[in-house]
């Protein structure tokens, strides 16, 4: 299989919360669009790849394509948690419907999306962080290895400190705020609502607390000012590090960014670029280099 | 039923580890003793229940008396969980073999067992961490909440701070210590790996890495004392509540408050007392205090 005018590239963005696909020629036009569920591959690997699938006929069929048109479109699929041991080995060994498909870590696709060709590193301070970077051809992480035991200053872990200090507060060990009596509100009054909730709680359940605690600390409540504090030198040490290993240009993203920015110190200021594209940009960059290597090479994906 | 000669007392500690059982006669003789698999109702009030009637079989059987003898034998259990929502009201709507039952959460029967009939406290740091008094007939209680959410300065937290500084020093974020190699040669020095064990982690995982950090900070290593002091001042902080309620009297309770002793600072040193007696001789003088009270009122259990 050659590249041809008919040759369709699409690209995947497969988060903790859905799964995004944008579908494009040739050219560069964009033709549809597409939405699924979850392609977290924490959920097992088919059930990534099902929503990797749903996702891509739901473009193609916004496009007016039949699934057919499956065998000549060239993906990439960023998915949440690829890095994990034998995900991306589990993923390769899968047949799908697509002419080729590669598959990446989804701040991967996002730090392309960002900075196109170009060397430059991502921090991501959404519901988990992480900052990474392309430079040099090569690939540089710092954190983001999951909640709890990673993923500083992110949304789960601003909720967590959150509730840790409203349990606090409740037993009279600090200062009760109008932020430890919210989350309180929220469990209410009762800790041991709170432990029901903790012993399901994912990073996610975590980081629903994130745009509260945001509110008090802009309104100067001073546990969660703390707490926001905390959360945006961790978040600037995730890009003193990529700036330490030669990162000169870096894209602060994620559902938390924009709120964070006004909570770090200038010191990084002339680090911090806007994002030229999306992470699904950034996979559809991808998909058009990956798919002229296929053709050459048939790395991966249907035959 | 009156209390007779042939009265029998059980008292049962059912943490989460194990379930251990002890019985006595009357005049206060130990005649035997049982255990079972863990108790702690996080597992279901069924299993808990099942955990409890097996140690006290096995306490039964060890005296040489027939299982039949449990219909004279007045109980007192101490859960870990039963804190829990309803959990109480759920364990109390089940019928048990017991003449009675009355059912506390385990830090109730330990903070009894180190104080007797006397007003104290106890801070447990095992793998949770809790404050609990009884006061003037009050219950004053101090965290213990549960990790991650609370539970500051347990074994769980110990772990959980040492797995996060190892991934910060193998991201460079970090000066890489003794300790920190020692966490990541755990993992095989593969953070994935660290993200794989947490993927499925409970508190009693993270607190397996506890004597390791215990080790490396006796030994003198930097990341490690920070953790552990961090720990004991947070352990001391339980005790520090528990005294400004009044709390004059305090028994440092669990498998690292030995280690953690030598870490706290001076200023509390005077309140700490070693405890009198066990757990589960707390569930036995309250099995004997509810014994007598059942007598008259047909509190719970069997009728």
């Amino acid at each position: 299989m050659e590249i041809s005018t008919r040759t369709l590239f699409i690209g995947i963005d497969g988060g903790g919360s859905g799964c995004r696909a944008r579908l494009a020629d040739v050219d560069g036009r964009i033709l549809g669009h597409g939405e699924a569920g979850s392609a977290a591959v924490r959920l097992g690997v088919e059930h990534a790849l099902a929503a990797v699938d749903a996702a891509a006929r739901a473009a193609l069929r916004d496009a007016g394509f039949s699934p057919d048109a499956l065998a000549r479109t060239h993906a990439v699929a960023g998915l949440a948690g690829i890095g994990r041991k034998s995900v991306l080995a589990e993923l390769e060994a899968h047949r799908t419907a697509f002419a080729s498909v590669a598959w990446f870590n989804d701040a991967i696709i996002a730090c392309v999306g960002a900075h196109g060709d170009r060397d430059g590193g991502i921090v991501i301070a959404g519901t988990g962080s992480v900052g990474l970077a392309l430079q040099g051809g090569r690939e540089i992480r710092v954190g983001g290895y999951g909640f709890p035991i990673s993923d500083e200053g992110s949304g789960a872990d601003l909720g967590l400190r959150a509730i840790r200090s409203a349990l606090r507060a409740h037993d009279g060990r600090i200062a009760a705020t109008n932020l430890t009596r919210a989350v309180m509100a929220r469990f209410g009054g009762d800790p041991f609502e709170a432990v029901a909730f903790a012993d399901n709680a994912t990073a996610t359940d975590y980081a629903k607390f994130a745009p509260l605690v945001m509110d008090h600390a802009e309104a100067g409540d001073p546990v969660a000012c703390m707490a926001v504090a905390h959360a945006a030198a961790e978040i600037e040490s995730l890009a003193t590090r990529l700036a330490a290993r030669g990162v000169r240009r870096i894209a602060l993203l994620g559902g938390l960014a924009t709120r964070l920015t006004a909570w770090l110190s200038g010191d990084m200021q002339h680090l911090f670029v806007p994002a030229e594209g999306d992470a699904i940009d950034g996979a559809l960059a991808l998909a058009r280099r990956y798919a002229s290597e296929f053709c050459t090479r048939r790395r991966g994906g249907a035959e």
